[in-house]
């Protein structure tokens, strides 16, 4: 090995996006390996406006593996973590008994250090674990020199990071082994396939309660509800062929029916869960009712909502919908006035509302009720960061200072 | 037919009470004969708190069927009321021409005038049909000489109307056939079973927006949701031999638990349906929290909640508890200083919570969440009233004037 490059870390930087899934994953059949009891469906979100940035260090010099997550370091014995870490350190050892040039011998023996950053607030209150783990995989990957089908390993770090690696329309097969070998992700459409797609994250400000984690949640869910597993069982299969069919077809309607029924099953399976889960606040069923509504006056589904583990409302709409809805959503949910920007991400054009319209819908406007929206649409998968500057660590192994 | 009792009507005056579902109705496979899609049970709560009363007179100087409800006359021809007429008419003539002296010939061509009243407020939003339709019948029953079975023709009023029929603790039993005979109430055990048993009404103030009815509530839910054809197929037939066992052997928390599960799986079903219907609001939530943090702190399940197609929470629980649990609602929602009583019913005495409690409960307070409180307890079925001064139909077959 060459004298200058002793010390010198070997040093990648990778991006990753977060998803939002249309068909619901909610329940674990095997806690240590992530095997999800049905299969989920969801839309990876474009990286211009959501995505965590990850750099990971490798040097003989480092004396143990760090970690250090916006700005703070954890701990790196998280289980989770630990898994993520073990299973690319064995798939490179893997392949270098198998014969593989690209995986580094030397690599192989050291340790890491690995600083992961979010290019949005904590406080949005949006699963960056499936953007994290997805990025934190892709970047381990790619510092042990280990390539093909990742996504059974980001799944042992978030069930839901598995989707997080391909971009588009991804679908997370649940598999039947116990080993977990065949539950992976499996992009269903690329990102190209549906522009017209929009996606607007409807962020919520009023946090009644601190909600019970999505982890202990679907534990106990899995536990008490009968109605979850029906769910798991008998109802999600169907729905995964309707979807993919809908998502082959552009077929907004479906698509945007199944989303909604599939969010209100899986939150009426929290209901179901003893003592119950609430991840709905009444903001969220205001969004519910909203969108009801908007779509009843045109007599067709143009809009759809989604919640995950906590009141944010995701919707799905088309182009064409975007200005107007957006001008819906904030003559009923009234922003504050001295506050920043209301709405982030892609350009949204001005619009009118008609008082027909306004009639039509008949809520009483909550003021403040949302915070912000972020425009967006569907994007690609994990990308390695070329830039050198780019990277999260310095040279000597550490966070840059300005992170 | 002597010349003085030609024009007097002939006037009887029943009372019948209020009952509150612990394994829930919801759903029917028969719109017109209301025929459930499971079998559900309730307790029959004390009249002395609820009731509806409800004067019928018979003359052959009436010239129409008519009612009166809470003082205003309303339609004669509501579907679900003229039900009730002819069927309890078509039992008369049977009667008779079966050879039963006790039907008079005469009254069957007589029209009726009918005059009901509740002893609650309206806006209580407590479920007042099931007590109306039970005493509508009960009273029809005794005018027209009618003995026996009753609860199939209440049951063609108003669903739950039937198990308002008995005392106590009564199973409304789906039954199989097309024609709903067998589609009856019956009596698990008497009011006298249980004494311990107390139920608390908390009536709750605010009125997000105004709910869908339960009628058409349950047509759209056993449409759309899915997750609500396998509770009443796979999950009601166990919880209902369950909760049978448990009220014969006054097992409280077996009781007390089913019952939450029992009612957060009926609200599961109406998220599931499409569009979702909301019921609980924020205080019923935060009424759900309050029950399961204080069973919590006391490793015991000492109260249990249950909702209707309404915000407001029913509360079982044994009288050793009510004081103290009375307490801790109007710590957690502070009442209106200046309005009314808070308790109303059966006397409360005085208890002082501890700090260790509100403590373990710790949710913030919610000021005027609960308007009133009924305090109640088990209770007998439809009466007859003998007093003829309690008539709500004068001499002239018109309401009295201080109805």
């Amino acid at each position: 090995m060459p004298e200058d490059t002793v010390d010198k870390p070997n040093t990648v930087t990778c991006t990753a996006p977060v998803n939002i899934a249309v068909i619901k994953y909610w329940g674990k059949r095997d806690e240590e390996l992530i095997l999800p009891i049905n299969s989920s469906l969801s839309v990876t979100l474009h990286q211009d406006q959501l995505k965590t940035t990850t750099t990971v260090a490798s040097s003989r010099s480092f004396q143990e593996d760090r970690i250090w997550l916006n700005g703070k370091e954890e701990d790196i014995n998280h289980p989770r973590l630990q898994s993520c870490l073990r299973e690319i350190r064995r798939l490179a050892r893997k392949r270098r008994s198998d014969g593989d040039p690209s995986v580094d011998a030397t690599t192989l023996s050291h340790k890491v250090h690995i600083c992961s950053v979010n290019n949005f607030p904590t406080a949005a209150g949006l699963a960056s674990s499936a953007a994290g783990f997805a990025c934190l995989v892709y970047t381990l990957a790619r510092v042990f020199g280990v390539e093909g089908e990742l996504s059974g390993i980001a799944r042992q770090g978030s069930g839901s990071a598995c989707r997080s690696m391909y971009g588009g329309f991804v679908q997370w097969i649940m598999g039947q082994r116990d080993d977990g070998k065949d539950s992976l992700a499996q992009q269903v459409e690329p990102e190209t396939h549906w522009p017209e797609l929009r996606v607007l994250v409807l962020v919520v400000s009023i946090a009644e309660r601190k909600p019970v984690g999505s982890t202990s949640g679907m534990q106990t869910s899995v536990q008490t509800s009968c109605l979850l597993k029906h769910r798991a069982e008998s109802v999600v299969p169907g729905r995964m062929e309707q979807m993919i069919e809908a998502v082959h077809e552009k077929d907004f309607s479906t698509f945007a029916e199944l989303t909604m029924k599939d969010s209100n099953q899986f939150h009426a399976t929290c209901l179901d869960t003893y003592p119950p889960i609430f991840y709905l606040n009444s903001v969220s069923r205001q969004v519910i009712s909203l969108v009801h509504q908007y779509n009843r006056h045109y007599g067709e589904t143009r809009v759809a909502y989604t919640f995950d583990a906590g009141p944010n409302a995701v919707i799905y709409t088309l182009q064409e919908h975007v200005a107007e809805f957006i001008q819906v959503v904030q003559h009923f949910f009234p922003p504050e006035t001295n506050g920043g920007q209301f709405i982030k991400g892609l350009p949204v054009r001005p619009a009118v509302v008609s008082q027909e319209l306004k009639q039509a819908i008949g809520l009483e406007p909550m003021p403040k009720g949302i915070s912000y929206i972020i425009s967006t649409k569907a994007g690609p998968g994990p990308r390695v960061v070329e830039d050198p500057d780019q990277h999260l660590l310095g040279s000597d192994g550490l966070p840059k200072r300005d992170i």
